[in-house]
């Protein structure tokens, strides 16, 4: 994670002091500059994609539950670790399944920063 | 919502062929470019900061649930309304309260695109 970035993202989505400045981030609860929990979200979505999670249709969530046990801060380093939890068929389309996966992303001691729960839609093999 | 701006954010945070090209999003189940669930995400927090939610530290969520029922799309014009369902003081910190609001992301048809139930932190007033 990078300051300038930080600051970006938070000016164009999550326009917050403690987002946006290092001193007044300082004042606020956060003690320090931390990310809108959207760009951390955001990461987490890039490292999902380009980790190559491997379903074919890419990933489609429709919906999820997240949570940000911490902030992310400038010079953070972030891994995610992700895990299939259940596989099902759709019940109103044949040919459509639901995958909800399990991620959480670590900062480089290891503390976690930000938990997902996803369901995303896949085609479902055809027999 | 901008096709530029859908194609730049996702080839930073979700670069999947439906986010990043016309022709791949008209062959994929989005049958038109779609932008990432996150900028959508990412969006509502601009518009429920930008909206004035009177919290007076701002708003600082630590999870939630969203759902995406359907994509938006360049040209969109989107708005949020939110309500406050529930407000309660911290189990474990007495100067703190958590507000759970819901807000709901339509767009210029009345479509909900996006949900979203979140706990926000706040300050408890000294009496």
């Amino acid at each position: 994670m990078d300051a300038t970035r930080i600051k970006e993202f938070a000016a164009e989505f999550d326009p917050q002091p403690f987002h946006l400045d290092e001193t007044a981030a300082e004042a606020s609860i956060f003690k320090g500059l931390a990310a809108s929990g959207w760009h951390t979200a955001a990461v987490a979505m890039r490292l999902l994609v380009t980790g190559g999670l491997p379903l074919a249709d890419g990933l489609i969530g429709f919906g999820g539950e997240i949570s940000w046990p911490r902030p992310t801060r400038p010079g953070d380093v972030l891994h995610v670790e992700s895990e299939v939890v259940e596989i099902r068929p759709s019940r109103s389309k044949p040919n459509q399944g639901i995958v909800t996966i399990q991620g959480t992303m670590l900062n480089q001691n290891g503390d976690a920063v930000y938990l997902l729960t996803a369901k995303l839609l896949v085609s479902r093999r055809t027999t």
